[in-house]
């Protein structure tokens, strides 16, 4: 089990009755071990914390060790199942930078990605399909720079996220607001085991914690924590990816942005978040000159070259709406052939035929 | 006429040779009147403008008569022309505060409108329909708002700019970098014709001014000059409107740009503004909020309120792209009725059908 000796010790010390994350870490500052803090004398208690600490130390809730018995069993069950605790030297160092630090991370995966350069990707669970493409995009681009991507696991650009960061061949942590075993929403079950091999699933949460919604908004500080700068790609205004994007600004990380149609609801929040702050960005090499002080190579853009489409009727489309007989004038084509040429196109996605008889350009990811 | 008694001095003050408006304005200053720099002696004019002003002032070009006495013809054919100069009472005082205050102006129409509060619209002349449309709606509730549309009578942004506006009943000033007499481009006159009669074109340029590409960065001064804020709708990178944007900026004005797609290059102009600290607006409360201090009533907000539509398949359909089979779910309409309502609505340009078999509604202007 590729958990710490003292694992015992953190887990019933997490597990006493209203100590919440704060107490237990001035408790732990006063005594230096979990241990120290379950053995020590109600009158040190007490002087620490009052009366009603000194009465719930060492009294656990009645469950408490069939649960430490199912997250030991959890732990052994797979090989890469690890839990790292706030005094482990594997602890995320950027996690221990923030306000806020859980004591105890469940990890299914490769631990050494929580030390990585990384950055968050989150944004709407009900994104636009342009979204997700915009996601996907980033997520591959900035993984192919070498960034670990970090996200949710959510449906929408969550999940979005994730995919890009695997088909660039590049790192993702997934941070989840359930147990570390429980997958949610269920059909991202796949999608959390590929991250599971060459990325990692990341939980404060014991094996077997269902879905409760008061965990998302500690879902996301951590999510916001782990990385250099967070990217909302979509969000609705009073959304969950605001909460990860103010999160991270408190932390004093970067905040990216996504802008969009004034006419779509999923912008409204990143536009909020703009003029906030947040930094406006229209691709992958945005993010990367604020994270690396640097312009990376041109290869690295998220976003396909707009203007130059290897297609020559994209080409002589361009990013506007056209009419058959402005393409034919540009294109100098036959009729049948352009017109053969567009629903192939259509067919491929890349194009959507407007009302008016306009076509114009869809750039996906 | 509506010109001043001492317009045929401006007038020819402003034709002498290599003498700039600033250096007129030098002299305006020093002299007190045109008339007074005309009669200067030439040791006077030596010793604030060199040998070389003496040895021109007062030999203007050889046209200039005739030119003169076309302008006094134009200001004479026609009422609603009327000649203003710097010294005038009824220069806009907006233009007044700025660096480059142009000497003469010719109006064709409502001369008083140059004095209203008023705020400029412009952008890109290869604009997106939906740019167009934004820029139609933007005009207009902000027309309805009081406010006086000023913009350049150019193809794109700015003559949906003016429409918008006269569709609101509302006044507009079109700031020309062509004489008065002038319109570019051409398709815009009957436009041009509109505006005159309700609202105002406006000109530094003597009548008979033919288009000249250098001009046009001049008339950009005076828009951003005459508004209390300017608009950027849509705007492709190293572009005219941005000349107005930063010209506004440096005026002390507000500047407002319209977010959009990162994949559309009409946007990347909007996009840059934004970063160097333009307010981001998705709509007409977000101005009227900056330069009203207040947040008007909703009747006036330029986009329709995206989420309560009054059609019931696009109430259902929302803002993402959506299938048959969802909307046949949401509605609950049979398949038949459904059918041909998404082809009244597609025709109607309310609705894209988009590859995938998806529906995605259009918000129109």
């Amino acid at each position: 089990m590729a958990a710490p000796d003292d694992f015992d010790a953190w887990f019933r010390l997490l597990q006493t009755p209203g100590l919440g994350r704060e107490g237990a870490r001035r408790l732990l500052a006063a005594f230096g071990s979990p241990e120290a803090v379950l053995a020590a004398s109600p009158a040190a208690l007490t002087e620490l914390g009052g009366p009603a600490l000194a009465a719930t130390m060492g009294r656990p809730a009645p469950e408490c060790e069939a649960r430490l018995a199912a997250a030991r069993a959890w732990l052994a069950g797979e090989t890469l199942r690890h839990a790292i605790t706030l005094g482990d030297p594997a602890y995320p160092p950027l996690l221990l930078q923030t306000a806020d630090p859980p004591l105890l991370l469940y990890v299914q995966g490769h631990t050494e990605l929580l030390a990585a350069e990384s950055v968050a990707i989150v944004g709407s669970r009900e994104a636009t399909p342009q979204g997700l493409a915009n996601a996907r995009e980033f997520a591959r681009g900035l993984g192919e720079a070498g960034l670990t991507i970090v996200s949710g696991l959510a449906a929408g650009i969550d999940g979005a996220a994730h995919e890009g960061a695997l088909a660039a061949g590049a790192a993702t942590v997934a941070v989840v607001g359930t147990g570390p075993d429980r997958v949610y929403p269920a059909r991202h079950k796949a999608l959390a085991r590929r991250i599971a091999e060459t990325g990692a699933i990341v939980s404060e949460y014991d094996p077997g914690t269902p879905v409760l919604p008061e965990h998302f908004p500690q879902r996301n500080r951590i999510i916001a924590a782990l990385a250099r700068g967070t990217l909302v790609v979509e969000a609705a205004p009073r959304s969950g990816s605001l909460i990860t994007a103010r999160l991270a600004a408190e932390a004093g990380r970067e905040v990216f942005a996504v802008p969009g149609s004034i006419h779509s609801p999923q912008s409204r929040g990143c536009h909020a978040l703009i003029r906030q702050g947040a930094m406006l960005v229209e691709g992958v090499d945005d993010v990367l000159e604020v994270l690396r002080g640097t312009r990376p190579a041109a290869a690295l853009s998220a976003v396909p070259d707009a203007d130059t489409p290897a297609d020559p009727v994209l080409a002589a489309l361009g990013h506007e709406p056209a009419t058959l007989d402005a393409l034919l004038a540009r294109t100098g084509w036959p009729t049948a052939e352009l017109s053969a040429r567009l629903l192939e196109l259509e067919l491929d996605g890349q194009l959507a035929r407007l009302p008016g008889g306009l076509f114009q350009r869809r750039v996906a990811g």
